[in-house]
């Protein structure tokens, strides 16, 4: 099995079965689509013992197969990889290709080999520059209109917090008002810089919890995995904790929110996942 | 098939298999639950033919089957109705019996024959007393830590919104401040009396786009039925639709917004569904 992640700054490669059983990987910078793709397709062509590929991948992207853009990435501010052909390239390797996208890939790995075991609904967050989630239900990835966009979600300003936001389409969305991005831009300094006592943190504690009510109500998921860099701050996923319980005030009880189990491969173990899940289907159809 | 729908003012039974096959029917006043039921089993009883009965109910229910109150009613407001053992009544027809939650049901309903065929996720909101909403993913009703209570995700009020909200859990949630409780309430008129130009509806229409943007970005179903008695006030279903694109701001597209298509038997017809997916399952395994 292969699997890759395309991250923002670097793609994660990898091979083997599951984070027990990897064979290979290797790490290359995200410079241009052409570049990126060309190294990838050098490190699976040395492995010829793959018999599927998955491919987990920063979004928007898109999903729909019926769709002529199918496996492209669509509308990313990121230079250059707007309608970047990914499962195009990585068809190219001839073996079936899965592809959704990154935060899918990490709940999927995560609900199969990591923190997530047994949940179902399962939902994964990552907090970080952007701010995204992937829910897993009966077993796979939700997909929808187009996928899941849970940093979009709608978030209640804090009257006193007057940052005009750092999403470029809603001024008040969970991305805009807690992404890294946006505390940076709010404090004027990077998070991993601002202590634990920082107004900052108490915010940031409201405006997850806020975002963790909005998936308990339409999703009810036991367990969500908060994950991503912003969350390595210390102390903050127990005050989500803690405003959680107060914001959902008793009516529902809290999911359990916990870290990751996978770390940082999280993405591309699911992308071996994905790609072990086209391939059980396949052997199904 | 046997199919009933407990409201919170009447209960709707039903024998058949579907919309186009409902052999017979019946309604009773919600009084006290061993009254209510008594006069279920009755109807039930009378039609020997039945081979598994569902039951779609107002919440918050148990669906834990490992619950030592599975199949009953829990935190309900209703007089009586805390701790009713719906399930535990229906048993006692010996037949198999799916419990699930009105709104489950409802959407179960409109996705196998009504507005939401072929629609997966799918989504289905009622907007009357309460605001609840069920969900369908992978063909089935999601179900979570308890069930998923669309009605409370937290909502921005409006800043000339002095209204106290009508949750009594949550100062500012879906259903605090755009149920027909919350409506009459804020304006101090039944909702139905308010004329189509009342500055009520465009805030109602606000709301509801909230509620729909969270979904969207949680779920991303690419259709949702908006029904319950508020959503027939003359122009607001546009006016809502109108909103929600403006809320998503071009960055994910907005899901349909339709009306049911079953109507007031969606929920007991739901229940005939749930039924049958029982069936079904014993029959699998």
């Amino acid at each position: 099995m292969g699997g890759v992640e395309t991250g923002g700054t670097r793609v994660r490669c990898a091979v083997g079965t599951g984070p027990d059983d990897v064979r290979a990987e290797t790490t290359v910078p995200t410079t241009t689509p052409a570049e990126t793709l060309r190294r990838v397709l050098e490190f699976f062509r040395a492995h010829t013992e793959i018999t599927a590929v998955g491919a987990a991948c920063f979004g928007p992207i898109d999903l729909d197969r019926s769709s002529p853009t199918f496996g492209r990435i669509t509308t990313t501010p990121k230079p250059g990889w707007r309608g970047a052909d990914v499962v195009g390239a990585l068809r190219t390797l001839s073996v079936p290709v899965a592809f959704d996208t990154d935060v899918n890939g990490a709940a999927l790995a995560e609900y199969r080999w990591g923190a997530g075991r047994g949940v179902d609904p399962f939902v994964y967050v990552t907090v970080g520059t952007g701010i995204g989630g992937g829910a897993i239900v009966g077993a796979r990835p939700v997909h929808g209109l187009v996928h899941p966009e849970m940093g979009h979600v709608p978030i209640t300003r804090d009257s006193a917090d007057t940052f005009a936001g750092a999403c470029p389409y809603h001024r008040d969305c969970l991305e805009g008002l807690a992404s890294a991005v946006a505390l940076s831009q709010r404090w004027g300094a990077l998070p991993e810089t601002l202590p634990a006592e920082h107004e900052a943190w108490r915010l940031q504690a409201r405006y997850l919890a806020l975002g963790v009510a909005a998936i308990a109500a339409v999703l009810s998921p036991p367990r969500i995995v908060l994950g991503g860099g912003v969350m390595r701050a210390a102390g903050l996923l127990a005050r989500v904790r803690a405003e959680t319980v107060k914001t959902l005030a008793g009516y529902v009880r809290a999911p359990d929110l916990v870290p990751p189990a996978l770390g940082e491969r999280a993405g591309v173990l699911g992308a071996l996942a994905l790609a072990q899940a086209t391939l059980a289907e396949a052997g199904v159809q």
